[in-house]
């Protein structure tokens, strides 16, 4: 049967709705049908530019992977759920045998499938199959919203909780607050850290920030003419130091930088800000090779981490903390389409600003109207 | 009383003997008669340029610090040595109460007293005092010139065993192989990993780590012209992978790669031939600031970390893998000269070579010899 | 110069008042005008029993260790403090040198001068001398009975935060609500548990502790006569599961068991309570030897683990808890004594209630007061 | 089809051969023709109690989970293996969806299908069936005898280098010398432990013991008329400590205690003799509650772990160690049977020696000759 609306990718900035069969489930998944899904900057940088990095976009792709939707159907084997039920959905599906997976690091498995991740097709469709473990029932007191905002969330708990290891009242530096840096603050002050340092090159980002979760915000001086790059993140680093009262040891240093921009200055000022058996998680992915003051991460033995999509645990965790009041996700949301209207979302997204001319932070799409025949 | 013949660096390129008083000690110290102590690159680079970083020599400073000798005098307060006990003498005092020595890494204390590093004396005298917990005893089937050997034998156990956790059955790969970088093989290969892979610029250090630690050596091919170092990383990466049979995942891949080399190339190639989810732990110091594959470490979930010096536990496992046979330090001493010889064995070490010809690994430098009124 | 009136245990059932001299300090200590001192079941025990375990008291003994005070004099090698500053006291002061104290687990160091531990003096008296380190300073909005709370807090900061390694959102339960447990409570929620569960066989205690930290609590039903130990407690968690809707698995189940009570009952349950691959951290000393459900611990592979006294970091992280609002000390102060008082402190707090009739949590009494000529 | 003898627990002390269906397999399964499979105890224990715990053999059961093979057939989603490859078989196909699971902590899977665990059937029969990541592709210089050892060898690699993270030149303690205590002590071994205690009351097994894989062994006196199993104990523990020279603290203490007996004594002596800060896991199982030293362990801040069965790496290092050659699993096999001889092999595990009157470490059962119209 027919009836499964979906935004399809065809090429390099071409999308196009198209009509796709209801898929078949397995007895280990469920059919979600989908009512809210988040745009990323991965959904919209393959459509500008058919690939990110090794995954190349050869056929056409439905986008999207930020979404939650309602239980359609539900597969033999999945004892948790049941049509009806409200999900957050959980976009990669992992091999569950290589050793990865069974390590507890599924995120490295090498055979995931992951949503809108070519070759194979996201959630901006009506009805999306999907294995039942990775659709977390919602609390009675989360949207649907919320629910299509713990993708991100994830991200956010995977960087700073697990990887990072933050620790109540520990002092964290955050650099980039578009949506990822943003979670990972709101992570942080759910968390209990001490102080949490929002660092943009927008005053307007940094402003948001402060009103959102960061206790302090840092906007870094323009670069001087003729002066590399590490001069200006020494620089950078020491203005910053003195301006916001952080020494390298003690209870003012900072315990866990995370660098949500994947801009070189801030990876090095990030560095070099960071105490003394410090820890440092990178998060953002911009630049492919930068340079880094590696006698530097030597001299203070620092652990520099990287963290990529999301873990066990992770999704469980964001749930949590969103039930229970420690993070507001509304906020964030900063542009409502409908789902014919997915065009003009992600040209919202691509300028940064809506029709309404504010910034967009987060933007989400609905999912089609179900066809009430189907019901 | 004058009685305790030094080793002193003047000035930049300028060493000279020098008498100087016998120290006192504390209650909680021992006096030693240093009867060891090798040569390390940092005592060459203090006198060639005067200074590490911003560790400069701004007085006349004794050289030397990986020492061992034979305890000489007692402190009111140290109980489990007596004069005539031989020591291993481990050369870095800390402060006891800062926040790093007390939650167990000492190696991060700011006060550190640190012998030969400016502006502390060092060891290359007669008579040296330390702190009673510094000093460990030697087993009888251990030599003084072992015990001298503890000291960077420790920088391999704090690298291998400590920051970099290595297990037993995994691969690692270390590059570099230099004292400190044959040091981690062998602590490697006592720690019981399955594969240890020596990567070297030259052949001959290759041949001597494959006989001494070394399962398998691997020599990095010249660049080619109108390469960049990244490029050429890549290039170099890729043809070690196919050269040793080595796969980024599964029992083949690298589980732990120690750059005891400090070269960017190194550095990079080091990231690049790391497994997904591995760990690459930087103990050589070289350049400051290095280009850094960064979206390579992110999407592997690397763990990079800095090893400076060693910390709690590292001599006493140096010790023990040296007592147990699991680590053989003889074949690394390949020159020994007397007290009166130091300037000969600092030239061998700066050049490379001995008056015989032969390639130095480590230089050993015997005590002053004792005047009979002191004993 | 003989002015420091001191609360002295001489011998069982015996406690005097006596002039003291006032003590010396080395170059690294500081001397304390102590302001404010908590009683401690140990105290009491000291009192009732003149020995806890091995500890035992043969020469009198000032009573004493849960302090706060103003630092009078300091010595040469101490930076951080000056005269006038207001600080909690760590009362254990520690070797430095052994291996316990040089790895970051001090708690264990063997030659350990604590405070009111036999044949050591504690610090209910004018002027006490203490290692600069172990003196923290109190944040602005911090009093000096919050101070003197330091001690027991930090009891709790061990024992939750870093022992038992509680993360925001995992469920913990605490088997009994006096003070430690309290605190123990307290900090389980500003590090963001989700459930914090109270047990106690007094409901009293129950109530205070709903009304203080927290979300549920548990009265345990009598045991059955007839019915052995184990299977009153077997019977009991089934209860308790029942009850509050406890699993073995997932997000309802208890991630972290508290012991604070020492009684066997209470073991068992928790024991029996926990999740599979969940914690346990005994902190509560009781019966030397308990039944334990050993079988149970192995096929759920828990983890249990002692907690004694506290480390590196507990401190700190107490006072940061409490100076940032997440803990607040006030509630627990039920009693305040002056120095004059120091019997009728003790009297109270072995009947636990006061002459008010009300029970006591926590008895505080004040440091005696300073002779004009000191000033 | 049916043509797969298999050795049938009928009822207690009741075992039959029959001739069972050959068993289809999912894409993900292979079917191995099992050659060898070693007899354990839980074995042993069905056919003489009928159950273990809460498990109860209800229907008829297939014996054996100790097992190795070759690969019949293969299926398509399998791409590691091949018809003729010879593998150990891991017996346990867990779930992949629980949260346990996905954390890589796959052994406490309440869902877990284990061989001859009821109600599912074990692997002394001719086919058996089994996901493919379980199956571990034996190296050249590994017998099949060596493949069906993994499984009692990967509960040494997760007791002691897994849960116990025993590191080089560490002091262990292994309490029973069976084959799991043994198993225990040669992973000890081949991670370089430098004292390997084994303690069991036959000397007879002690021999044997200090021949295969300890250092020293240690015979437990005979308890007084009069004396509690604690007063045993702690006599028991204060004459190992001077017979064995082993202190609680400092390079002479017991890093590790692992329990393979479940003896009360045991468990006991080895809290007791445990380092301060130290570690101990019980992997044995006896008694299902025991009286234990709580107070003593609080005060040690020991680390007490249970261990069951074995998890993710546990396969992969134990077939790493042997085929290192790091550990020798021929002396353990004192008795082979075919297979239809099987209930002549559980006689003799029974009565602890077989035939020969040699006391049986280990009993093989050779698999069921193929028939010829199979191949």
């Amino acid at each position: 049967m027919s009836n499964n609306p979906s935004f399809v990718l065809q090429a390099v900035e071409r999308v196009e709705f198209e009509e796709r069969p209801i898929p078949d489930i397995r007895d280990t998944e469920v059919l979600v049908e989908v009512k809210k899904t988040g745009i990323c900057g991965s959904d919209v940088h393959y459509l500008v530019h058919g690939r990110i990095g090794d995954f190349i976009v050869e056929k056409p792709m439905v986008l999207g992977h930020e979404s939650s939707g309602i239980v359609y159907k539900v597969g033999n084997k999945v004892k948790h759920l049941q049509p009806g039920d409200r999900v957050a959905m959980e976009p990669g599906a992992t091999c569950r045998v290589c050793e990865d997976c069974k390590r507890g690091r599924y995120e490295l498995c090498p055979d995931i499938v992951f949503a809108a991740t070519p070759p194979y097709d996201g959630t901006l469709c009506r009805y999306y199959p999907i294995p039942g473990d990775l659709c977390y029932k919602l609390p009675d007191n989360l949207t649907l919203e919320d629910g299509a905002m713990m993708e991100p969330l994830s991200v956010g708990t995977h960087s700073v909780a697990n990887i990072g290891n933050l620790k109540a009242q520990e002092n964290i530096v955050v650099f980039g607050a578009g949506p990822v840096g943003l979670l990972c603050m709101a992570v942080a002050k759910a968390l209990g850290a001490r102080r949490i340092i929002a660092v943009d090159i927008l005053s307007s980002r940094l402003e948001f920030a402060k009103s959102y979760a960061a206790t302090d915000v840092y906007l870094p001086p323009k670069p001087n003419e003729g002066e590399s790059k590490i001069q200006y993140s020494e620089r950078n680093a020491k203005t910053m130091q003195e301006q916001l009262g952080i020494e390298l040891r003690g209870r003012s240093a900072i315990d866990l930088v995370v660098d949500a921009s994947g801009a070189e200055a801030s990876i090095q000022t990030g560095i070099l800000i960071a105490r003394h058996g410090g820890r440092y998680v990178q998060v953002g992915m911009g630049a492919p090779n930068v340079t880094l003051p590696i006698t530097t991460a030597l001299v203070k033995e620092l652990a520099i981490k990287g963290s990529f999509r999301y873990g066990p645990d992770d999704y469980a965790l964001a749930i949590a903390l969103a039930a229970a009041g420690k993070i507001d996700l509304k906020p964030l949301i900063t542009h409502r389409f409908k789902f014919e209207e997915a065009k003009e979302a992600f040209q919202a997204n691509r300028v940064g600003k809506g029709a309404d001319g504010k910034a967009v932070i987060k933007a989400v799409i609905s999912g089609p109207d179900v066809s009430p025949e189907d019901h």
